[in-house]
């Protein structure tokens, strides 16, 4: 099949040389509003063409948009308008809640099929794009019962070739969980690098010390703003959920170590502790 | 030489195979009051010997001292009161200020070396021991100028040998940066790792979607509080410092958010981004 990956940054790059390679489709277009980027792309090898938005419709079988939300929120509406029977459309985007709301009654809604890879890292543009991002990963696939049968199949076939394992969950609790699994994370390396570098500043000499685990926790810091303003915009509620509670925790700790209290510190420490279940 | 460590888990274990295979040390005796870590230590050929504190002192020529930073404050006035003309104390402690005022006074004060190697994991005990855990690392060696010529030489042609990058510090310096660039990463590791182990608790399912993000900003919290308590304990005023500067940025990002404030959202990630120029 014909594939057109709409963004031709770290994920659709990413997805457009995962298509080719594992077999799903014969030949990726490539469409993104910076010619710079679409060029690179090209000439990276991640894509087999460029084209025009209207020209990569005429001849695709799949479009997967992948652009940040807030693109997603103008240019889904404006391609479910232009889909033609047998097409179908994916996203990969971050939050869900608003964008499936805009579309529920789209006359198309069918052909959509809403996805979030679980994958990605702290780089951008086609320079980012790699081989495998998303083998063994996570996708979330969102509300498809509102999806075509035929649709859903497509993008599940899809899935089980890049060998990605399925999650299905509906728009309210995928926003809730990314929140805490993925959000504040980016929320924290932000604040955290801030924090640093207005220390450095002050006081230079900071970062001669830098090691592994300050490398760990702050390297988030370095995604785009591109990116992620539009996440925290679309799930604000969520995401101000989460902020409080962690800055709850933080403010717990602060207190316990003003009142130089150790022993409940210690038992806060081997709670946090349990989160070696869930990490590999 | 031979070299005694006492604390034979994650970093007195990576030291003493270091120190055997640069060949810095002929014979490694191994100290720790858990018999079960100095067994496992011994079955893992990380140690050559196993032996008390007080056989070692007898013909040791270096003694490391890898154990938490509390622990310190016992053992290390007892060692300096026992040491041998010609032996060498070195620590391996995340906090120094306090230890070296209590030692500051003390008449073999000339025969100890502080040291901080910026390295290590989450993990610890023996298993945790590691190859090459130190080399390419930044070694922080505090107030050289109050410990014998003989015993820095020492202490600083092992650092070569491990191939190790040296920073000199007065101990002031050393618990201010190391507040900022290790310390506050695990205060916000396990406060994370709290904050989401708790929505787990009330809503299930958010572990399906943890991905490479969210496992880089809280494996630190997997680190164990025999540890990090009394880090934080020794270095109680620029831990809450920087702790209070922390929660001032989240909650700089929490009123912005609340109103809606985007483009100082947007700001601000750019700014924070410029801790690209640090990590590599």
């Amino acid at each position: 099949m014909i594939a057109t990956v709409i963004g031709t940054g770290l994920i659709g790059g990413s997805l457009a040389i995962s298509l080719k390679e594992k077999g799903v489709a014969q030949h990726v277009i490539g469409v993104d509003q910076s010619a710079a980027h679409l060029a690179r792309a090209k000439e990276l090898g991640i894509i087999d063409e460029d084209a025009t938005l209207e020209a990569a419709l005429e001849r695709t079988d799949l479009i997967v948009l992948a652009i940040p939300v807030d693109g997603l929120l103008k240019l889904l509406p404006q391609i479910m308008d232009k889909v033609k029977p047998g097409q179908v459309i994916m996203d990969v985007g971050s939050t869900k809640n608003i964008i499936l709301q805009l579309v529920a009654g789209h006359p198309n809604r069918g052909r959509f099929v809403a996805a979030h890879p679980m994958a990605g890292t702290e780089y951008s543009g086609p320079e980012a794009a790699v081989k495998n991002l998303f083998t063994n990963k996570t996708i979330v696939l969102c509300d498809v019962k509102n999806s075509d049968d035929d649709a859903l199949e497509m993008i599940e076939n899809m899935v089980d070739q890049l060998q990605m394992r399925t999650v299905y969950m509906n728009a309210e609790e995928h926003d809730l969980h990314t929140a805490y699994i993925s959000h504040i994370s980016h929320i924290t390396s932000f604040a955290l690098a801030l924090t640093v570098l207005k220390k450095e500043k002050e006081q230079g000499r900071i970062f001669e010390l830098a090691s592994g685990g300050f490398e760990s926790t702050v390297r988030l810091a370095k995604s785009s703003p591109d990116m992620w303003v539009p996440i925290f915009k679309h799930n604000r509620n969520n995401v101000l959920d989460v902020l409080e509670e962690h800055i709850h925790q933080l403010e717990q700790m602060k207190t316990l170590l003003e009142e130089e209290d150790y022993d409940t510190i210690y038992k806060l420490i081997q709670k946090s502790n349990k989160i070696r279940k869930i990490l590999k």
